[in-house]
């Protein structure tokens, strides 16, 4: 990594903001659906590197969101039952260290993302990680960050349930996905290294089973 | 959750250890495959649930471990193309809140599994989510559990690379899944609530891209 001044802000780029996408498509012409999801989407400004189980994307927090929307989006157009795993992550540049000045992180707004008419529905996760406090007088609880998260899913109108592990967001891919991307920004103001996960299905032909397990239901965990 | 008296270790089912699996077949027959992969593994001592994004999976550590392996690697002998995302997570035992007495973490073996004979590939993530610390004297770091984590994959020869946000596993299906959870079980010997996910690829036609990215790596991030 890139050493920084301390009091400086870091750029985008030395955080180590990105974002990995496997995209699955319940078909015998997968590859070809997906290879012409991916070519349709605009991505010279942004990184991008593909192997055998995802896709690598680089860039800014607003570019990321945008272009996961579009890929998926085009793929679930298909009519194939899609289903996606995204992780984003910040905070942790790479290498072997997963260090940074603190009280320098640099204040991100939620990725804006226009609807897309496709329908989805996912299982999200946050994890704020942080050990010690990042900005004085602000100890760490990432329990508190993954309520406020859940709390402005609420808000925007995806938050579908607390479920085991995870929240339940339904709604419009690019409201889902802006959901996700706003959480991961925010805990991000105070936390330094910051992922969430989520996986999205797409066209499924599965009816939701409503009943809870027995065991209780956690919320984003 | 149930309350638990201090000083008592807590019963596995009251920590909420569990599992959700989200198996994608990349097939036209890809419910036929699922159903198949699902009828043929045992389950009658695990609480089983499954809805439109994932199936959640309750019980012990092992016998999570056992389940998860053997579907995926049924699914995987069809021949098809396969992608997995694996959730683990326990110390959030549900509801609201998330608090269990503390220094009274169960002590629970890596779980043991057979090799299979189905190749696999994973991105994995580690997520030991300690804001304060759980055993006295021993301050939370979650890199250093990360890193803890990523050396037992060595030990086991699962390792392949660190990359963006993930470390890499190649082997045996049952292998890389006894890798995934004995570095989840191992962190939770000192921290409550620990995650991790990844995704498995099985049958890929892709190369893998070996090139790193430019901005650099970061094992498990």
């Amino acid at each position: 990594m890139t050493a920084s001044a301390p009091g400086t802000v870091v750029p985008v780029d030395e955080i180590g903001v990105g974002a990995r996408l496997s995209l699955a498509v319940m078909a015998d012409d997968y590859a070809d659906v997906i290879l012409a999801a991916v070519a349709c989407v605009e991505s010279a400004d942004l990184t991008i590197q593909t192997d055998d189980v995802s896709t690598l994307v680089r860039g800014s927090e607003q570019r990321i969101a945008e272009y996961l929307t579009a890929v998926i989006a085009s793929a679930a157009r298909s009519g194939h039952h899609v289903s996606a795993h995204v992780l984003l992550s910040r905070g942790c540049p790479g290498e072997v260290e997963c260090e940074l000045p603190v009280q320098t992180l640099e204040r991100v707004d939620p990725p804006h993302l226009d609807p897309v008419g496709v329908q989805a529905t996912a299982q999200w996760s946050l994890y704020p990680l942080a050990d010690t406090p990042t900005i004085p007088g602000v100890d760490p609880d990432h329990m508190r960050d993954i309520y406020a998260a859940i709390e402005q899913a609420r808000e925007r109108g995806t938050f579908a349930a607390v479920e085991n592990f995870v929240t339940r967001l339904d709604g419009d891919l690019a409201e889902i996905l802006a959901t996700m991307a706003a959480g991961w920004v925010l805990a991000g103001r105070s936390v330094q290294h910051v992922t969430s996960h989520a996986v999205l299905s797409l066209n499924s032909p599965t009816q939701r089973v409503s009943e809870v397990g027995a065991s209780g239901s956690s919320p984003g965990r």
